[in-house]
Parts: C-alpha cells; structure tokens; sequence
C-alpha cells in the first residue's frame, strides 16, 4: 500500500455520498425458448415462484459495463424443485453464477398487478437473514440475490419482463471519501502482486466465481485473496486489508452495484465504519489495476441491532421501470415456430384438462392412412392437429373435380389436367399447411378379394399385397378409410397378423361407424411397436388376454365379424349414387374426426390394443382412463342426432381375423391371399360361412342394421 | 316423264339385290349435357326409357352423307312424359323430326349385358303395327324409328352409346332395276316442275318436315307432291307416281336407309310389287334433280298377312357394332366442370336417398360465418359440401402459426411475416378449393358488453355495430363461430331483431354444444328471406306461432337463455390454455359439421326457424323431415362418445333475445348498444337478472351442467 494516503483523499468530513453505478440485465432469447417449454411441458399453470441462476463477470471491455445475464442454462432442468436443483458452472470465470427468482405470471393482467415492492422486500429479507446467520460468509453470491418477474404470452412468442437487484440502503449512506485507480493507491511491488493473486483466483475453478473477497496486503507488499469466511483469522495479522469485489461497472467515477450491499454487509455483520474496497475489473480475461479501482467508504452502525434496511434495485432505464417486451417471433425461424405453434395448443391441454396426457406417443405414432377420400382427408388433418408428424397416405385414384369440396386436402389446382395422384398431392399438401409434416404418399390400389386377377397382372397384385403388408409392419396404427366393403378385408387380415391398431371408418348416407379391431387371434407377445406406460401392469394383462385369446372369445371383433358373407365384388354394377358413396356433407369429418380421437385414446390406455371395449352406460361419470371412453364401435346417425357406442366381440367364423384363416394365411402366405382374391367363395368355404349360410338361408347384415346380435347397444 | 325408259334399265329379271346405304349418327355435346342433368335432376335411377327425337335432312353437300342428329332439343323437357311431350319443330327444313327411344342405363354392367335383339325387335314391332294399323300414312316419320343405348358416366362425364336404326327386312330382299339421277329419267320439264314442287314442300312449314311423300307427275309433265294418305285417291288420276324420301345418302350408286322401310311398308300395306322411288337431295338448300336419284325396284309380296319380318339396324362401322364412347371432360371448362362435379353428389342424393330434399334452397342461402377459426373454416368447407355458393366470412384476426394444423383453410404460407388477415385468406382460400364460390371476407371485431369503448373509438365501434347488422339482415343464415361468450350477445340481439336463422358452436376441451336460436319475439311476419315450400301451410302456423310467441313460452331459447349472468368481459385475466379454448382436435370438425347439418335440415323444413325443436326420443324411425330431426340443442363429449338432442324455450328475462332486451333496442337502436357495451350491469339490471341473483345467490351455469332446468334430456 502506497505509504501516503490517497493525494486526493479528502477528511471524512468532506466526502460525498457513494453513489453505485446500477446492474444492468440482459436476457440470452435460449432464456425464453427454456423458459416457454418449461412453461407448456411442466409448469402449465403453476405459478410457484421458479429460482433462476444468473451470470456476471468483472467489467473486461473499454466503456461498457458487464451485465447480469440470463442463458437458457440460468433455468432449472426438470423436474423443478427449489434451489437445490441448479447446476452452477463455477469453473466459468467469465459466468460467474448469482441465486435469482422468477415471478411468471399466468397471464397479463396478474403480471401487471403484481405487488412490486413486496416481492421485492421478499428478496431483501432473505439477502439481511442471510447476513445475519452468517450465510454470506459461506457463500458471498448471496449477497446478489436478483429478483425477475415475467409475463410470456406462448401464442404470440412475446415476452414481457422487469428485473430487480436488491440492494439494502443503510441509512445514513455511506460517504465516498476516495475513489482512484488501484495503481495510484497501491505501490507498483503491491500491485503486481495484487495482480498476480486475482489471477490466480480467477483462474482457480474453487475461487473463480465467488465475487466477493478480502484482499490482504502484508508488510512485503504481498497481496493474497481471502474469502469472506476468513475474516476473523484475517484480524490478527496487521496486514492492510481491502474488501474486493467484482465489479462490472466500467465507469472510473463510481463502483459498481455489487458493493452496495457488500458495504452493508461489513456494516451489519462486522460493524466497521471505515471500508477500504476495491473494484475488481479486468482487461482481455487478466486483473488490470489500472482500471480496477480503490475507494474509501464511511459507514454509520446502525444502532439497533434487528434495523431492517429499506430496499431499492428495480431496473431503470434514466427514471422509468427498464419493463421490458421482447419478441421472438420475428427472430424465429418460420418453420421451427410454426412446429412450436403446432404444439402450443396440445401441450396447453396438459395445463389443466388432462395433465396426465401423454402427447410423444402420439407425436411419435407412425400412422398409415388407407384411402384419402373425404375420410382420408380429415383423418389426416385431425391427427395433424394431435400433433401426428409420421403419415404415410396409400390412394391408387387421382384428384376429380368434384373432389375439393369434400376432401379437404385438394384444391381446385389438383383436378387439373386430369388430376394429380391424391396420395402424392395429399401428402405435398399436407407439407404445405404443416412442413414439419413426414408425409409419404404411395400410390397404390388394395387387392381385393373376388375381383379375379387377369394372369398377367398376377406378379403385380402380388407385389402389392407384399407392399401393403410391409407399409402395415412399419407402422403402429392403420386407419382403413377406403369405400368398399372389400377392400377392408386385406388390410384387416394383415393387422389381425401383425395384431396392430387398426382404426375403420365407414359412412352410409347419414349413418356412420367408427371402430377399432381387436388384437390378432392367439397372440402371446406384447406390442412392441409402441410401449407400454406401465410395463408390468401390462404384461401382466397380456398374459390374462393371450390365454382368453386362444378361446377367441374376448377379442374385440373386426369388420368382418359380424357378416354370414365373405367380401365380395361389391363395385361391378353399382349406380352413380353407390358408386361415389353417396353421404351427407358432415358426415366424413364427424367420422374422420371421431376415428383420430379414439385413436388418441387407445394410445393413451395402458393396454392399447388390448383395452377392452367401453361402453358409455358401464362408466360412471369419467372414466378411468385420462382422455376418457375407449368403446370398440360408436355409430351414429346425423337424421337423429344421435350416437352411441357398442361392442361386439370377434367371431370364429370371421372371414378376416378368425383363427382360421389366420392360420392358414400363416402357413401359406400369399398363396392363401391369392386364392381369397381369385375364388370368390374361397373365404366362406374356408371358415364355415357357406354351411351357416345353408343352414340359415340367405340374409344380408347391413351395419345401419341394429338388430346385430352380436353388438350390445349402450 | 321421259319417253323411253331409262336406256341402262334391265329387264326384271337382271336385277340386282337393292343396297341401301346405312344411316349414321352424330351426337352433339349438348345432348349429353342435357341427359346428364336430366338424369341427376330428374331421372335418379329411373332406368325407363327415354323419349327422343333425332333431326335429319336429306342430303346436301357433297360427298357427305346428311347424319341422324341428336341435339340437346332431342331429349325431353322435365317433367317427362311418354312421347306427348317431344317438342318438334316442323318448321326447320334442315331438322326434320324423327321419333326415337333412348335406353340409358346406371350402370356400365347393364349397359353391356342390355338385350340388344330384343330392344331392336321391340322398336321394329311399333314400326311394323304402325305400318299395319295404317299410323304411317299420317305421321311417316314412324318409318324412321331409332333406338339408342347409353351409359353416362356422371362422375367422368364420359358416355359410352349405340345407335339402331331398326329396318325390317323383306324377303326375299328388293330386286334393284335401275337407278339414276333423276334428270336422267325424267324430261326436262318434268323435272323442273318436280323441283318446284319438291322446293314449294320443303319451304312449308307444313310439309317441311314430312320425309316420305307420293310424287303424281300428270300428263301435263306437271308434278305434284302428295302426303302417303293421298294413296288412295292419287289412284284414280292415272298419273305416274313415284314413291319419294328425304335421301340423306350422298352416293350415286345407292339409295339411302329411309327407303328400306318405305319399300317394306309400300309392300306390306300397298301391296306393290314394283316400285319407282324417288331419292330426294338437295344442294344450297333446293332441290336439284341432278343428284336426286330415280330407280326402280321389285318385291315379293309376302303371302302370310301376319308375317314378320326380321329386323336389322345396329349401327356399323365396317363389320363391327359402331359403339362409341366420348369423354367431355376435356372439353369442358375446368371450372364448369368442378362446379358441376360438385354438384354431383348433392343431386345423387336425390336420386335414391333424399327425392324430396330442396338442394336450390342451399344453394342460393347466403350464409355470414362470425369467426373463421377452428369452428369457421370447417362449417365453410361443410357448406362448400352442401352446395352453398354464397359465404361471407368475418373474423378480426390474423392467421397464426398455430392455427393451420386445426383451422382447415390455412396453410403455412398463411402464417408467414405477421400471418394474412383471417377473413381475407379464408375468402381466397375458398375460392381455390372451388373457383365457382362469391366469398367475402370482412375484417372486423365483434363489440362485446362489457368491454367499455374508450371515448375516441366510439365512433369506430358504433360503425361496426352498424355494419354487423346490415350485414345480418342481408344474409339468410347466421353462423356464431367466435370464442367468447360475450362476442355472442350483439349478433344474437340482430338475430333475433331481424328474426334470422342462427346456429352457434361452442366448444370445451371434451364437449361440444350445437344449438340454433329461436325466432325473435312477437314475430308476425313470415320470414321471408327463404320461401316457404308449401305456403299456405307455412302461413297457417306462423299465425298460429306469432300467437304463441307474444307469450314467449314457445319460443326456443337462444344461447343466454339459460343464463343467470349478462354477457362480460371474459378474456381478461386468463390463462393462456383458457385464451386458446384447449379443445381435443377433433371436436371442432364435430361441432362445425353439425351446424351445418342442423342448417340444411332447417332449410328443408317448412317452418324454417318456427321449426320446433324435436328431440331423438320423441320421433319414433324417421323424421317427418326428409333430413331428420331438426333439433334444438345438440350436446356431446367425445370423453364418452355420447351425443343428445335437447330442447330449451327462451327465457323472459334473457340477456339478448327477450321482448324486454329486444323493445329496449328497437325503441333506443344503437344508444342501447352502446349502454349494453359499456355498463356491465346494465343488462342484467335490465332484464331483472341481478335481482334473481340477489335472490338465489351467485350460482353459475355452465352448458356442461346437465341439470340445467331449462332443458329437457333426451
């Protein structure tokens, strides 16, 4: 230490009051992407107070100050708990780590009438207990408690925010006696040294990031930093001592924030009146004395011990609140937004409606699409909506014109010159509205049992059927939208086989069903292509079920179950208005959109495919489930308003999913799907339906028909 | 006649079999476009068959043959009736009438398996009795009989069709003596006053038309042309006669199919055996004898009188049926073409499902949709699926990026730098799925009560007001499609003033509530927008209605009937999942597609909105209705897949359509408005709303409560 005084040290009597230069926030936008997920995906509306870490630094460039930073790593990771879970980096010298709150509101209006002050007496109060106990000793960070409070509109990506750092006003301020760069006060051998041990302590991950320190300075000039705690033994060593800090203020005529409340720290904790403290600054990542600065404080002890200093630090800018709004949604790419945008919607329903909704089962579900008519249309976009991003949409057809008006994916371009494909211009559409989409369109038409092949096409009837079976393998649910009866029956065996989710949606003019099939006859594996939330819950179930599948009688029936005739030709010497399926406007999207939410619902029960048919009238209020009813059929008729749901369970004779034919697809192959598709009456004769047939005589189930015996009729 | 005979005539027994040139048709595109809406609009899939009258004229340019046309005047005007109704125009010349029968069958299978020899012999039979019932001398056209077989295919427009030309064959067949042009046979005078004689014929609109006539050429050279019934008395004269036709055959060589039947009918009914025919041909519209051939011909008269002779007629080409197919489609405009495509499958419906249902009456309803989000785009595309041409649409809003993936007429590029104004893209997007729509898109917010104005945007808001209400009086339907209760009030209010349809959708996140208002009160006016199907009816139970609506107990209810609180401010102070209505995807198409549905079903009701509420209990099968049910409140949860009708009258102290609410606005017009909007309690001091809170105490009804008193569970 310099042997005179500071030349320009005036008397105590003569100084001024210290005056601190102000923190200053800057929030990183990684700050607001964690903060609006953490918001959607686990807060919904929580609005406990969540403890953040900030980040500061000494001052290191020419005429800027350093500010307290907020990254997106300043917020916890989930799970959230309070304090204990933030991660500090000290090895970042340049990060040091500071314990802040966040007050995000749930909406505008709660954000405005927040009570300011006492959120922020709150903190003052925590930083004083903390001085008092003895805490800041241990960990000086305390002492820069901040305080944000914040309203984040999601639907918009904008931001409003106003930070606070407390600061306790002693009352009298202190004076500022001196204040002069560290190398007018020290002597150059002091201040290399100095130098040397901030170095040091910057550069040491345990000391790096602790902002606060006593610098003691021995009679050989040689400077060593302290921590805090060390302040008793530093007593009897006679060495000058100086109360250092890091100091991001760049100005040479005042010290930064961070010393205010360090002042009134030694003031309450170690009662001394006079402070000699010293600005840490630095320049390119080393202490640079020239910049930092050393003053000369006085201090008033307070004389009643429990004084409760009054309380400043909310963020100005000249005299106004610094509130501040920040928008991302232009800095945003479009795409990425509009994918957050997607979701905004699905995750919100976790906030209060379904918070046990499992959104990345369906996020994740490949779903394949057979047909994308006016039912392929609108299960496509409701599953878009659910936040589906893997469609794979099979259609042979081309776009008509009288097509747009009801299928929703096409539009008047699309019939152009003849059409274009409707599963390649579905699936380029789809992109169009969503291009976070994974869409594939294949253009390919379903073999058909009893429409004879022509022995020439034999090869590629072939190939489809290997193809239409491969598409069903890879994916986890299959949604059979087509208007013929029989081009049901392939996809349902292969599903039966592959005992996948298979969802069916059939219209009449005014009638329409919507059904899932069961799983596959004698399955003793559990599906794996899509897990289980509850493992053992549901291998234990899978047991129970296998061995009541063998039996056959407690699978879920498939479209086929309830018929006395195999699927036949049905599309040769039709009229014009059974040809186009001839149905009242509202009917594909009521079907549509019913067929995706009990999809929804199978894949959010435990069981999945296995899930037992529900039935409304044996549920008592809401079921058990967290999306509700899982039925096996609803059916519904717009001429009444009316819809119910019923279960039927699968029939031994079923000419798609029975064991029977099952097995014998299972041990020919392909040989068995020709035959099928070139004999007309192969199916019935194989399980049994020629003989019923005889037996009963002749007589045709429609569905439209509720006098089925094997549906129970909530 | 010319002194020597024909110098080439060979002796009766030289001659050779008599060839007759076969006839050939030609259809014009407009005869197809008339068949195709005579089968969608009126025929369905009545197979009967089907008047028709061809056009020929005998030849008249060189080397073509003149063809049997088939114009769009050939097929019937509607309604159809068995040939009384053929429209003929004698006097066109160059379209002489020919009656013949069009066979169009539903199906391409029965149009290839029709029993063609059957079909034929049936038309030769009618030419065969009216040769023998002696119909032929009165209308000779009957020689000329034609069938046509054809399948439409509506969806592609393409037709596939066979012509026949039935002739009965004679045998053993005609001996052809001699045949040459007929200035070559007759003198130079007998020709020139044939030519006159035959022009005098051809320009009178009596006789234009008649394609066979007698020629009496008497000793003065000076030739007449005599009707077939002038038979018997062109006996006596001893003139020379010739049997003459309208030639429609170009060849020098051989006469045309006409005279096939005439030999047949002057064999069986005149008994001759030899016989002078004259081929009459023209050039630039006159006769001219030089073409016109003259030739003679033997037959045998046939010694059975019943006999019958066989028949021949399909038209060839070569040796092979002359089956044709055209495809209209491409040369179509494209957007006539979608506009009609579209339309197919509303007309379909008529054909077997719904014969009575009013399509015109959706077609030309002028619908207003408030709000065009998830609700909004997808009640347009419904209505785009019913025919509706006329939508305007209002929304305030801009597309964001959320809200493609549900709201069905956006895409991405919606979304894009700041995102399109809702109602804007709406309307454009409408018009590139369908170009045939008059879309209006309006950007305007809805003034809520409760919301107070500030001073400056009175004016603003009062202009809105304004416009909304023309906009109301100005529509046939009003759809409510926004998110908040309170934006409901004012267009309920209008509803209700102007005694409009309005059909409201709300959502929750699970539930959904469709319902349509009732009539205003004290209606005593028939709505007269929409025209009643059956008048009188409709008038007798408006007076009876407009009795019953004084009391208001009748009445439905509208959306606040069954409120306890006036609309307020609801969007203030909410969670960003209660600002987004988090609903499950699907529910939006559910609910939208019912308010169109319910809308179509009012429309074809003829009470409109004197409707009554039916509920599903309450109809036992079918409705009265050719839709249905036209229910009052339609309410379902897709948590149970359940779905009711209920019915709820209005409420004498309702918020927006009671007599109290309603002679308040009528008396004080937009001041009302304004008090309502800016004082929260005004309406419900209005309507005695807050003392019946005072006296029951603060409850709230939601529309998910089932106990609500008001309603009556199905």
């Amino acid at each position: 230490m310099a042997s005179n005084p500071s030349p320009s040290s005036p008397s105590l009597n003569s100084g001024s009051v210290l005056q601190f230069d102000r923190f200053q926030s800057l929030v990183d936008v990684g700050f607001w992407h964690r903060l609006s997920s953490l918001k959607l995906e686990t807060l919904g509306i929580d609005q406990s107070p969540i403890t953040l870490v900030g980040f500061f630094a000494p001052h290191s460039r020419a005429q800027v100050s350093n500010h307290l930073t907020l990254l997106s790593e300043s917020l916890p990771t989930a799970p959230i708990e309070h304090a204990s879970s933030i991660e500090t980096n000290l090895g970042n010298r340049n990060r040091c780590p500071v314990p802040g709150i966040l007050y995000n509101t749930n909406t505008l209006e709660e954000f405005k009438e927040l009570d300011r002050d006492n959120l922020l007496q709150i903190e003052a109060n925590k930083i004083l207990e903390d001085i008092r106990l003895g805490k800041v000793e241990e960990d000086s960070t305390l002492l820069l408690r901040f305080l944000v409070i914040s309203y984040a509109d999601l639907k918009t990506w904008s931001f409003r925010y106003l930070f606070a750092f407390p600061a306790l006003v002693i009352d009298p301020p202190a004076t500022l006696m001196s204040l002069q760069p560290a190398t007018q006060i020290l002597t150059a051998e002091e201040a290399e040294s100095l130098s040397a041990a901030c170095n040091e302590w910057r550069s040491s991950s345990l000391t790096a990031g602790i902002p606060f320190f006593i610098v003691s300075i021995n009679s050989d000039s040689q400077a060593t930093l302290r921590p805090l705690k060390d302040w008793e033994s530093c007593q009897g060593d006679q060495n000058k001592l100086l109360f250092g800090f890091y100091d991001p203020c760049h100005l040479k005529t005042n010290p930064g924030w961070p010393l205010r409340n360090f002042l009134t720290f030694i003031c309450l904790r170690w009662k001394l009146q006079k402070v000699r403290f010293f600005c840490y600054r630095e320049r390119l990542g080393l202490a640079n004395l020239e910049v930092s600065l050393i003053g000369d404080a006085l201090i008033s002890i307070q004389k009643e011990p429990q004084y409760i200093p009054k309380v400043v630090g909310w963020e100005r800018i000249g005299n106004r609140l610094a509130l501040r709004c920040i928008s991302l949604a232009e800095s945003m790419d479009p795409q990425r937004l509009a994918a957050s945008a997607a979701d905004l919607n699905l995750k919100l329903m976790r906030w209060r409606a379904v918070p046990s909704l499992n959104l990345d089962v369906l996020k994740t579900a490949k779903c394949l699409l057979l047909g994308v008519g006016t039912l392929g249309c609108q299960v496509a976009r409701t599953l878009l909506g659910w936040g589906v991003r893997k469609l794979t949409l099979v259609d042979s057809g081309r776009v008509s014109m009288s097509n747009p008006v009801r299928q929703s994916l096409y539009t008047f371009d699309d019939c152009l010159n003849g059409g274009r494909l409707k599963a390649e211009a579905a699936a380029r559409n789809l992109n169009a509205i969503f291009p976070a989409m994974e869409t594939e369109g294949i253009v390919m038409a379903i073999p058909m049992p009893g429409h004879p092949i022509p022995a020439q096409e034999t090869a590629s009837v072939l190939e489809d059927c290997k193809h239409l079976q491969a598409l069903i393998a890879s994916h986890d649910v299959v949604f059979l939208l087509t208007d013929t009866r029989e081009s049901r029956w392939l996809p349902t065996l292969f599903c039966s086989h592959e005992n996948k989710i298979l969802i069916n949606a059939a219209l009449g003019f005014d009638s329409y069903l919507v059904m899932r099939h069961g799983a596959g006859p004698n399955v003793s594996t559990p599906d794996n292509n899509l897990e289980c939330r509850d493992d053992r819950t549901a291998a234990a179930l899978m047991n129970e079920l296998s061995l009541k599948d063998v039996g056959a009688k407690q699978r879920l029936g498939c479209y086929f179950c309830s018929d006395v005739v195999a699927p036949m030709d049905s599309t040769s010497n039709r009229t014009l208005d059974q040809q186009c399926t001839v149905t009242r406007p509202g009917l594909a999207p009521i079907a549509a959109s019913l067929s995706v939410e009990l999809m929804a619902n199978i894949l959010n029960h435990p069981r999945r495919i296995f899930a037992p048919g529900e039935i409304a009238s044996s549920i008592t209020g809401n079921s058990a489930q967290p999306l509700g009813l899982v039925p096996h059929q609803i059916r519904g008729t717009i001429s009444l308003f009316s819809q119910m749901t019923l279960l039927g369970y699968s029939s031994s004779s079923c000419t798609a999913c029975s064991d029977t034919v099952l097995s014998e697809f299972r041990s020919r192959g392909m040989d068995f799907v020709l035959q099928a598709i070139n004999h007309p009456t192969y199916l019935e004769d194989l399980t049994g339906l020629t003989e019923l047939k005889q037996a009963a005589g002749l007589f045709e189930l429609d569905w439209d028909d509720e006098t089925d015996d094997d549906a129970e009729i909530q």
